[in-house]
């Protein structure tokens, strides 16, 4: 769609009228499915589309659901398809592996309408639910079903919602996260030990050792072990993973956790490896980004911390590095 | 609902307008799960409701979803709480436990809309599938969710429509058959050895001595044993089943199989026995009953015959006893 000449409209939060209607598309299941079952590619098009037949409202601007992995890009197919903007913000600030975990949900956004569709023709459309984790038990069965993966439509609402629940500029941030990468591809990244853009700072550099990993209930889960390198020779790294890094502990003690980010980078060009990819032997470093602000508040962290996920650790916020 | 003075009106399906909306209700799900999961009683009006707003009509008159089991009752229920008819016919001329082996699926009305409701006010509407075993497929996951049973609204269809493709006058033909058992009782059921009613004749009169019965997929599946008892002494009969009674056998020979139906009655007052209340010890005759012509086409038998539900053995009709 790019070479044939698409321009993605992308606007500030505040560019988007108070009452305009907003919604997240993108796609749901496990991202070792997606690896293996392509898109059609109108999947998410599909769910947009019966969203709003049962809404009755035409959405004017697309969210990512979340920014990171696939759903940070999905909207902008959309847009391809429909000819929509896709404002600079998104409904999580990270991405997290359920639907309860968005900060658009947790700061009051109905989690229905939402709708699912596939490759097949099947549309399916949440009318009420009894609450977020609902939406995310039954969808999530209706996906295994469709397949492991499926396209999504959900967080229907106004602009002025948005500007109150989502997160801000987060896709300008990654865009300008890529820009530094690339710009520093080919050098090292451990000698800069801090992220400007992000607040974070490296945790870790290592080989892969072992991934455990199994497919189930339509999540990646796992565990992937390293062995340091560099000054953190004989030092041994575990990260527990469902779709996304929750869990990260040096020799057994937790150095990071949800809601902060865990994100293992390729350590030579520093390309991100997400869960799905992960092998034996790779060399990576592991850095630690800071949750935003919005997934600390006591309301959040009550859906997003390690408990949440069944971890009976505490969550401690990361030291981050100076801005 | 009766004894607060509900009168639930049914009328012949040829006082039903062309134009007029009708649509099923009832329940999905495991009639083993229903016995300890009861309902709620607004699980199949939820459904309706959801099914309207998405499809933006007002349904004017119900049918039952098929005639059998508790899903022939349920539309008096939704009667009760809207002030709607019922209409003298069923989608299905008998009970089946998928949706594709709806009369009214096989004859061309959309699988979609059609919508799913439980009591925790969760409510999921079909705006599009693939074909109605795609409706089965994932309505049946989604079930099972809910909590194994749910509420459900299909066949949105006009009254023109429903007189082309549901099986009419079944409602007052159970009503009938009710009669006759009721005017029997406490006579020996076997003398009569015909159902002028509905043309079947007795297959076997028994002991059940196994029952052999797994929940699975949402589905009541399993195998009854008998011994006769009677002119019957020193054969067998079996019975496999799923929701229904699909395929008798007697010392291993098909006497009976689906479409045509299989009934199990008390053989003390002539109640039926239904497949989740089978039990060791009850003392019962196996009755034969031919499957309404609709269920007969080249076009039904596709969808319906054994070969349909796993079983490498060919539809012969039963002998029909005159009428």
């Amino acid at each position: 769609m790019l070479e044939q000449g698409l321009r993605v409209v992308v606007v500030d939060p505040t560019e988007v009228a108070d009452d305009a209607f907003v919604a997240s598309v993108g796609g749901m299941g496990a991202p070792t499915v997606s690896i293996e079952k392509f898109e059609k590619g109108d999947e998410a098009y599909a769910a947009l589309r019966a969203l709003e037949r049962h809404a009755g409202v035409r959405v004017e601007t697309l969210i990512p659901g979340e920014i990171g992995g696939g759903n940070s890009i999905e909207p902008m197919i959309v847009a391809g398809l429909t000819g929509l903007p896709v404002v600079d913000a998104d409904g999580m600030g990270r991405a997290f592996p359920e639907f309860q975990m968005a900060t658009v949900l947790i700061y009051g956004v109905s989690p229905t309408p939402a709708a699912l569709a596939d490759e097949k023709g099947n549309r399916l459309v949440f009318d009420g639910v009894k609450d977020a984790r609902w939406l995310e038990r039954i969808a999530r069965v209706a996906t295994i079903e469709m397949g492991g993966a499926a396209g999504l439509a959900f967080s229907l609402m106004r602009g002025s919602e948005m500007r109150r629940t989502a997160i801000p500029n987060t896709l300008s941030l990654a865009r300008r996260v890529g820009q530094a990468v690339r710009s520093a591809r080919n050098q090292r990244l451990i000698p800069s030990r801090r992220c400007r853009e992000t607040r974070g700072r490296v945790l870790f550099c290592a080989k892969i050792v072992d991934v455990e990993r199994w497919t189930t209930g339509s999540f990646a889960r796992g565990q992937v072990r390293l062995v340091g390198s560099d000054e953190y020779t004989a030092q041994e790294l575990t990260i527990d993973f469902q779709n996304e890094n929750l869990i990260a502990r040096i020799d057994g003690e937790v150095v990071a956790s949800v809601p902060d980010l865990i994100c293992v980078l390729d350590s030579a060009d520093g390309e991100p490896i997400t869960t799905e990819m992960l092998r034996y032997g790779f060399r990576v470093c592991v850095v630690g980004l800071p949750a935003p602000r919005e997934l600390c508040t006591e309301q959040a962290l009550s859906v997003v911390r390690p408990r949440a996920f069944g971890y009976e650790v505490d969550f401690r916020p990361l030291e981050v590095a100076p801005q």
